[in-house]
């Protein structure tokens, strides 16, 4: 009964209802193409209409039992309004989300630029949602999108594991774009790097300069991007004749402290490593600390090469041996994918397109 | 008719109802508390209620003229739902907007860590919206927070002319604080550090060290940041008693290649520059660059310092004298106040809190 009033008010009003104790789990909208789906749930779950509602926006007249109930269900039927895709044109939000780890790195900051440069063009605006390489807030973030608060989204994933949220999305249809941390094993458009033949490129460089103990400063992660690099690393060596030792390959974290300790004992070995290649920018620093506390010289005592794209690198002491990525253009080049998709651009419907932008390798004194 | 049915149904289900339409500029709330203000609205305006109600959610069929009409009007008397004020603890969205200029700052990259490190406390997400240093881009953003995306807002100002968006978003009530970036003229929380003090001490560290025409880097802008900076710089020669050129302030800007050039032509006059400060961090490497395209040596030809965050100042070529501001402290202590307004904390009424935490200098060889 009280459907069918509410029914007629959209028709009617053009309105769609979002709830007001909404969160960012749940929100509501109705649908008028097709079956009401909330009528659907109700039935399937034997409740009444306005209890489903209700359940679903967390309301105090319902108890825990119902609610996860209800939203354990709706979340199996992929509950989202048919009404997006109807009229995805006219609902236009003009923000577009950014998903990514966190914004203090030299590489997103860059990344940021080449997606602005995009939407200012486009007329949209930019909203930044930070996940802190947390799974659990990554896949909050993916379903409030659900509701209809972004036109689009580009991600780079803090884990693999998220991918069934990814694929949610766009089923509704909300165009999605990978950039930089991408997934493999889903298919949606991703722009990356040649993280393989980059860190491939920079050891070989090492091996090159007469290095033979390279330890290589590793990213805890699933991802493929840090299991791409490191394989880079493994495959030249192997490729140079040089047998890979596993406590060479040191798992670095989040962690500055932590990472301070296990670089300096892995410096103070007696087989003392002659070469260090950083995975990730951020290690950067702790290395030069760490050498300069150890009275370690760089690069007569060891060679240091990162990946990285801090502006500064050429005047560090030594001026810094980077493999620099492309990060303006994946950026940019993620963007115009996304608004592609948007547009509803029909010659870039195959869903599994793949950019990859390689990376340079910039020489300088750290690795002379 | 329409609306007392609509009402009827807010009532009923706890539905708020917002549109489809709904871009960054409107969204519709029903007010239950009070009369409705929509209503208010056709009534002054001699308008149909379903009229202001379309014209506001820029329904097509409603003419341009009359949307602007109401919209105008609509914006001059404040309109925001007044459900707000009665149930803000139950509306809850559990988002904060933290509104600023760029992320590819050290500065704001720490102070997001010193923000993040409360709002996780809080169980709360952070969603980060850029400026990049455009007015009409700021007011865009602060209208659209009207609409309940977000529970509190956190600022740093491109200009002080957009005061008026904020006392708009403090009415509904929206609590918002602003950081470093801070605004004299309106009453509202701010946290800031001292940045006359801080320009005023490393102005006269380089005065110590012996410079005489210390070139002072600026940057474009009406902001009471940037002027007390340039004030303390102005106060310090005066206190010493050396004259202030003109020529001696470099107006820079977010231009790359403008600012290479403005300070390439600075260093190269006849009678050099024997010290540059520069009150923004980007500009650093800028003068790096040029010091060594001109084979200027840092610090015996030209002393530099620099109001900068960056984590490798220490291993720079020469390391960098800087003020570093207390950018996680800054961060960190603006989103405690945030919440002490969301949470309603009785005891922080005063409107004009204003926190200044004190930059500190660090001297490094390159003003030795």
């Amino acid at each position: 009964m009280r459907i069918s009033r509410l029914q007629f008010f959209i028709y009617e009003t053009g309105f769609v209802l979002t709830s007001p104790f909404n969160g960012l789990n749940w929100s509501i909208m109705a649908d008028l193409t097709t079956n009401i789906t909330i009528k659907k749930i109700a039935s399937d779950l034997k409740l009444a209409v306005s209890t489903v509602s209700k359940a679903l926006n967390d309301s105090y007249e319902i108890s825990q039992a119902t609610k996860s109930l209800v939203v354990r269900y709706a979340e199996k039927l992929n509950y989202v309004p048919n009404i997006y895709a109807s009229s995805l044109r006219k609902r236009k939000t003009r923000n577009v989300a950014v998903v990514l780890s966190e914004v203090a790195d030299s590489f997103f900051a860059t990344a940021m630029s080449g997606i602005e440069s995009v939407a200012e063009q486009k007329n949209y605006h930019v909203i930044i949602y930070l996940t802190h390489e947390d799974k659990a807030r990554e896949r909050d973030i993916l379903k409030s999108f659900r509701g209809g608060r972004v036109d689009g989204v580009l991600l780079s994933v803090v884990s693999n594991k998220n991918s069934k949220y990814i694929s949610a999305l766009q089923k509704m249809p909300l165009p999605i774009v990978l950039f930089d941390r991408i997934c493999e094993n889903i298919e949606v458009p991703q722009v990356s790097t040649d993280d393989f033949e980059s860190s491939y490129r920079i050891t070989e460089h090492l091996l090159k300069k007469g290095c033979r103990k390279i330890v290589y400063l590793s990213f805890a992660g699933e991802l493929s991007t840090f299991h791409n690099r490191l394989n880079g690393y493994k495959k030249a060596l192997d490729d140079h004749g040089i047998k890979l030792y596993r406590k060479n390959i040191v798992q670095c974290s989040n962690q500055h402290l932590l990472n301070y300790e296990l670089i300096k004992k892995n410096l103070q070995r007696t087989s003392r490593p002659d070469g260090i290649i950083a995975s990730v920018e951020r290690l950067t620093s702790t290395v030069y600390q760490v050498c300069e506390e150890l009275r370690l010289s760089i690069p007569s005592h060891v060679k240091v090469a990162s990946f990285s794209n801090i502006e500064v690198a050429p005047f560090l002491n030594p001026s810094l041996t980077t493999i620099t990525q492309p990060a303006f253009e994946i950026g940019k080049t993620a963007m115009q994918l996304l608004f592609k998709d948007m547009e509803g651009d029909n010659s870039t419907k195959e869903k599994t397109r793949m950019r990859v932008i390689p990376s340079v390798l910039h020489e300088r004194d750290s690795t002379q």
